[in-house]
């Protein structure tokens, strides 16, 4: 198909379609003649995941290129959370201390020295945003937290698949970022049917008209 | 203290503090002449709290206003998680068919009618980006992830304070923006930790030196 067919197959102006041509993002089509090129159901494709990962998932252009080489060229063994996780996560000033950080993961008894340094320090800003924004959080709390984040991800670690590096790197990379949406409106959908339990409380909306 | 020492209390350029002056997010100091004026400690407080929301948390300026506006003036009952979530959601296209969304939250037992629409846009948004990115959740991992946050979302429901509508605001506002990059670390981090015990796995980095 031509270009003006793929925009309107993944519903994105052409505009759009040429930016991430132009970013690296998109494959080239087929050259047909010196301006025309022809493009196939695996452009319609990538464009899909490139609105998924730009969109709700929230990944700037600089991320969402990490993220699409990253499946492309999955590595070879089996250590892919560190590498998914690399390539989804923005690049961190190196100055950030961490000791906190791997202190709390080992209080846990988890296992800081296989946690990547960025996670770490993403762990570490969490918590003095929480402190500049002067919500305490006492250990009760946290540990409440990282258990449930735990209880998540023993399951997503037991369900990645193991029958081809590629799959599983694909499982990875986009798992991390296409689930975090997930997780958060889940759980204000949770938050405010518990409210709802608590303090009464309005309905925001009349429920849908039979 | 004067602008210069403002800026350098918060950890901020002088251009940084201006502009969230002109933005409306930095009340104005008491003028003592025609170009100078005093701020206080509350001023360097509120420039912390704009840091983490626009730093870790990653919201908008825009975002940000909303949410010390529902801070500064909070609502007299306690029907506050709608009100709270409203002024940190974004807004959102209308258009959206929220449909599933309130039938997959009706079959969890949750109660649809007392979720925002912006809540339930944002679980239709979040399923299909997994959808375009050809990541399939089933039902049962679906439900894995609910239960996770409902376990969540009780807790910290049952947490909120109820001395005052203005700790309730700002607990619940606070705690929805501020928590989320926390539980979205602390997600990646549990997943480094189970994937070093289940698929071994190669130290990042080093432990830090003893």
């Amino acid at each position: 198909m031509r270009m003006s067919e793929l925009a309107r197959e993944a519903g994105l102006p052409t505009a759009t379609v040429k930016f991430y041509l132009r970013e690296g993002l998109l494959p080239e089509g087929e050259r047909t003649s010196a301006t025309q090129a022809q493009y196939g159901e695996a452009h319609v494709e990538r464009l899909r995941l490139i609105r998924a990962l730009v969109g709700p998932a929230g990944q700037s252009i600089a991320e969402t290129r990490r993220i699409l080489r990253a499946i492309e060229n999955p590595p070879s063994d089996y250590d892919l959370l560190g590498i998914a996780h690399q390539s989804v996560t923005p690049e961190r000033d190196e100055g950030v201390d961490l000791t906190r950080a791997r202190a709390l993961i080992d209080r846990l008894g988890w296992n800081s020295a296989y946690c990547a340094p960025d996670s770490l320090g993403a762990l570490e800003e969490a918590l003095q945003a929480l402190t500049a924004g002067g919500f305490e959080l006492t250990d009760e709390v946290f540990d409440r937290y990282a258990s449930a984040m735990m209880g998540v991800a023993i399951d997503e670690v037991t369900d990645v698949p193991t029958d081809s590096a590629s799959s599983a790197a694909r499982f990875v990379t986009l798992g991390t970022v296409l689930i975090e949406p997930l997780l958060l409106s889940l759980r204000r959908l949770a938050q405010q049917s518990a409210s709802a339990e608590r303090f009464g409380g309005i309905a925001p909306s009349p429920p849908p008209a039979p």
